[in-house]
């Protein structure tokens, strides 16, 4: 939507410096930059958004789906017409409406001992990771570590709240495997405590990360888990990608492995059903203790604060999901089977044709490198020139396509050679010729830059596309 | 939803005192407590809860609007089948969709003059509050002045960012009309100012008001305008029950009188659709000028916040508003006409059956007292005694019947002798029936506590209602 700013002098004007510090974080700039890219090169191919796949809408029938759940709650919950309606679309509670039918699932699916009562329906996993931020982060003595890269919704969260964050720095492995610089955290844990402060939680993202799509794996799980237990913090595991495993290929969530109630689950349903929901939930099974003695759970909590930031998730919205999985058993699971497979063919794809026309990954003639992660929306480039701004809007004008500079999702001034490549948007004809154009880009500016690095082959490339 | 405490000692337990404030505000408490009391007394007629009329539900029909609102994208505004899916079920702008529409009809209903682009769409009115709230309050330094008494979702909006709140105190004059304390509020200012600090915003309700049903009259309207510009604070105005007056009856909003863009204006269309889409609105006209002089609208910054707290409205949500607007040829007071009236018509039952069951108005026979709002949803009425939790349960369990003690909406001690009745949610016989227990309940306990009071007329209904 275009800007129209009010004409000065007709009535107040707000200085934006006297507005609140998360207004004015460069985060937003970064991603309004990115989207004032996409509007100007409308034709440019863009492996940007992390968005679900379009083709994926077309059979979507949400009056199918609320006639579904309508009628499991009449004929299992034995609701009459007028009750259901009023479940639809009167007022709610703030924990949701089909916490039943999601712990079924994930007790069903991740073998994750949830109560019903353990989970709240949120507007958005966004809406659960600013929840759970604001329950835990009571004064700027609480900390919120994350791994770095991360999803810019859990820095945007914290910015809001304005919560400290401490970046953690994911580490790769000769294989690809990913893993966490550990002495990185505890020497955060350290350094808090001497400052008076505590580490309350670290964020992660253990399967297909976004941006990096790297994959913690199951000793990483262990020692994590390990790790805050005996350093005292949670763990909010967003699993939004999991999905995306190759069947038999998945590893235990932390979730599943959690012997100690440290972990808090985050789930998104935008990507197995579809963002326009705007679904998503947290497993807090966590006991609070009040100062009578009493226990009660997280969940509870979070509840408490939903009411005071969006009342109630809309139990329509709810309802479209509840239909969507009763419609597959009550299983995430088999709901996501289907565009697990296709991401998995588009990222096969993507990296088939990063191949084929950039050159032979990490080859020294092309100085390009990328990571080749069994699932997820993402693969992550390393440039051998910095992958910023300038660099995007030249490969957008000159070459139509699009990407989202690394840097954007670093807490500190790290990925500055990197980029992420999404290909969940796109079709398989847009991911090769994009893919083509990526390497006439890189190819082209490589040419420029350090032309003894071109390699022949590939000359017939170098024309930029028209976006 | 039942509390299923986490078994002790099989995990982590976190300290309650060691989480955010917010969580331990006593207005939860008292939200928590009247929930349960009305969960305990299942059969009682409750005039607690402030939500719409469920019988409004009958002929709601998500899919018909969803189809209203494709065919309006489709015919006026070109889009194909594909971008119309697109639209509702993929992420959206966190502006809002329906912004057009919505701006359309406050400017034929309202008289109010507003771009599209100054308008953001949100999960509720409540998310939208938390937005402006974050928007404007970077400090400590920075107040909310709010009118007391007042809704709870203000309150419970402030809390969770940790805004101070200033009371001030709503005055009654003796025709029922109601103004503001003026004096509190221009000592709030010069005491604000006095410790470095600073009134950001006024909190206002002016159309039969949450919780007290009152209305600011026209000049106190001016002069509330003329002190927001004066003192440079803007005015925050809820109109979530202007729609429930009678025709040719309703006043200005202070948005449509505003000639300096002091006003930031809150709507919400849980009452005239319905509060299953949870979609509400906000308009933020006002411009902000950054460090290099650039203007933006408020709105934009209100949307940056948004991506960050859930990300965008449900688009499949917005399109069933959309879609109940242009069955209404795109107005508002078209599509709330009849909810308006119905609304007025309970609340004249309601009044008519205090007169009838309780006594005459202020008899001092009785020593009970209540306003007699022309529209919204709520009563108060002033009692000879406490309107307190004890009073509450024994009114629950001895004579079935709910009512809202008023000192839950109070910022301050004010509020005790006085209890908030809310006539949406009953069908007429339920609120002659309810008047008739409640009136049970007052001279019963009038009886007991000062049986002088007792008028001998109404003693047939002094037996106690099992609920």
């Amino acid at each position: 939507m275009t800007h129209t700013p009010t004409p000065a002098g007709r009535g107040v004007v707000l200085a934006r410096a006297a507005l609140h510090a998360s207004i004015s974080d460069p985060a937003l700039d970064a991603i309004s930059f990115l989207n004032e890219v996409m509007d100007r090169y409308p034709q440019a191919i863009s492996f940007a958004p992390g968005a679900p796949y379009a083709g994926l809408f077309d059979d979507i029938d949400p009056a199918r789906y609320i006639a579904r759940y309508s009628e499991y709650l009449a004929t299992v919950k034995g609701r009459t017409p007028a009750q259901i309606r009023k479940q639809l679309y009167q007022y709610g509670p703030s924990k949701g409406v089909i916490n039943e039918l999601l712990a079924a699932a994930l007790r069903r699916d991740e073998g994750m001992q949830v109560a019903p009562q353990a989970l709240v329906v949120t507007v958005g996993c966004q809406e659960a990771l600013l929840l759970v931020l604001r329950a835990l982060c009571a004064s700027e003595d609480d900390l919120l570590a994350v791994v770095n890269p991360c999803f810019a919704g859990i820095a945007g969260a914290a910015s809001v709240l304005g919560v400290g964050m401490v970046p953690i720095d994911e580490t790769e492995s000769a294989d690809g495997g990913a893993s966490l610089d550990w002495a990185q955290l505890e020497r955060a844990c350290l350094r808090a405590r001497a400052d008076g402060k505590r580490i309350r939680a670290l964020y992660v993202a253990p399967d297909f990360s976004n941006p990096s799509g790297t994959v913690l794996d199951l000793a990483a799980r262990q020692r994590l888990l390990a790790l805050a237990e005996r350093e005292d913090f949670l763990l909010l595991e967003d699993n939004a990608y999991g999905f995306t495993a190759a069947p038999g290929c998945t590893l235990p969530t932390l979730k599943a492995l959690d012997g100690h109630q440290r972990v808090i689950y985050f789930g998104t349903c935008a990507k197995i059903c579809m963002p326009g929901v705007r679904v998503g939930f947290v497993v807090a099974d966590q006991a609070v203790r009040d100062q009578h003695g009493q226990l009660r759970l997280l969940a509870d909590e979070l509840a408490s604060l939903k009411s005071m930031v969006t009342v109630n998730t809309s139990p329509l919205c709810q309802a479209i999901v509840g239909g969507m999985l009763l419609e597959h058993g009550g299983s995430l699971a088999a709901l996501s089977k289907d565009k697990g497979a296709l991401y998995r063919r588009n990222l096969t794809l993507l990296l088939a044709a990063l191949e084929r026309h950039v050159g032979v990954n990490g080859d020294p003639a092309h100085g390009v490198h990328w990571n080749v992660p069994a699932g997820g929306f993402f693969v992550r480039m390393r440039l051998p020139v910095a992958a910023d701004a300038a660099l995007l809007d030249q490969c957008a004008s000159r070459y139509g396509v699009l990407w989202t500079p690394m840097s954007y999702f670093h807490l500190n001034d790290g990925g500055n050679r990197q980029l992420r490549l999404s290909c969940s948007y796109l079709t398989p004809e847009q991911i090769d010729e994009g893919a083509r154009r990526l390497a006439a880009f890189l190819h082209g500016e490589l040419v420029r830059r350090k032309p003894a690095m071109l390699r022949p082959a590939i000359g017939s490339l170098l024309s930029p596309v028209e976006p």
